[in-house]
């Protein structure tokens, strides 16, 4: 098993926030959280609102608790939104099924970590949460 | 009463193990509960994403509580979604309406647990229940 | 990093029950977490009253949280009271600081896991905690 | 009112970190909080264990919710255990009081934020928190 270090982590989030900037996105905050999903590394932009810590850590929360990135639950939210709102109860509240929460994963597949992004179209979101994953080297599942 | 006994618990929790094995399903989780929806044995099997626990855990917790298999209660969220959705905060979230969260009930008919599986579709969830409840010679009642 | 599987997991948990049926203690509930806090095997023996299932959480998630065997949050706990109650707050209340939460480490040292026991005295709860890792040839660290 | 930027706030926490390094610290967490209270910059060393992120909430959110540094919230604990212990369940269990939750100040005193640092003794906490305020060029008040 391998371990995100919070160098890595950190490479994430500094990789999305140049996504965000380069593509002009609305402020934005990023977090990586560890394979057990406790937080690893974060930062908020000026301007994006103080809820998108807790929209970030729903989506990367919730891919790590039910191993699948945050569009996967999009979509199961869709067909069955109220097996998603059921998982949001048992999980705390932790858990925002929309695009912008990413899988890490390791060479050879296991789950390291994840991040969220908030604070921009969902798309969006993921986009910046995939280029802060490259400029690391990671592999991402967005689900 | 009839008391569930821990052996009888493990022999459910095992026979959904081996279901889940032969049938080459996706790592999964085994919670079974007693009739006041505490906890008596859990077993996750390696691979299966941490939030499995919870997952496990609201399908049998609603099944208790609400004293009807998590089909069932499935059923009642198509139908009445706002229902199901207020039963989830009303019981903390720990309800869980898709298949997978089977009442045990001794020779006549009286409730005395629960055993929720989660990892794989909520069908084969369910089976793996049904099969663990088979292996321990319970009735099972899958709503 | 090396994982904690099930196999190693359960054999905890028997290890520990063995000691407690062999020592003739009181029912005992045991639980195995993961090196994120998550539950991988449990079992409750019967007549063991249904909060012990809380209150093994709460001595292994603790110690798993603050990478300190529950002992040592005991010493904590009376050395200032008031830190320990905040940090049961702060975890949600999944903190105990009496005995029986026993870190579990890979050979060079790394946390893995915690087990936590509940049912005894204390001290006999850390007993049947150390004989359960002793039997998955993994090192223990009681705090 | 001056904001807390997020440039500022990732200057405190590479201040804390560089601090805890060339002290030979344990491993550390270091959280900084805007004057609402909500994250602003965070990151955690490899090794610290995965509740740190928990307790430097607690210290920096506590600080900010009180208007004191944690440092004089432990003062009140020793005096009235009960009021801080009352507190912190009105918090949502985001207060810990010890020291390492330190204010942070504009040059007119006015808060604009707060520090959090968990992972070694309360002092030397408090001693990363304001070497990081120190980088950062802002008046720090540990209460």
């Amino acid at each position: 098993m391998s371990a995100l270090t919070l160098e890595a982590a950190r490479r994430v989030v500094d990789g999305a926030l140049a996504h965000a900037r380069a593509a002009g996105f609305k402020p934005i905050a990023v977090l990586v959280l560890d394979a057990g999903g406790h937080p690893l590394a974060f930062a908020r932009e000026d301007g994006a609102s103080p809820g998108r810590w807790a929209i970030a850590h729903g989506k990367a929360h919730g891919a790590i608790m039910l191993g699948t990135g945050s569009r996967a639950l999009m979509a199961r939210a869709e067909a069955q939104a109220y097996f998603v709102a059921a998982a949001n109860g048992a999980l705390g509240g932790a858990l925002v099924p929309v695009p912008g929460g990413v899988l890490l994963r390791a060479a050879d597949g296991e789950v390291i970590g994840a991040v969220g992004v908030s604070g921009e179209t969902s798309d969006n979101d993921e986009a910046a949460a995939l280029a802060g994953a490259a400029a690391a080297g990671l592999r991402a599942d967005p689900g």
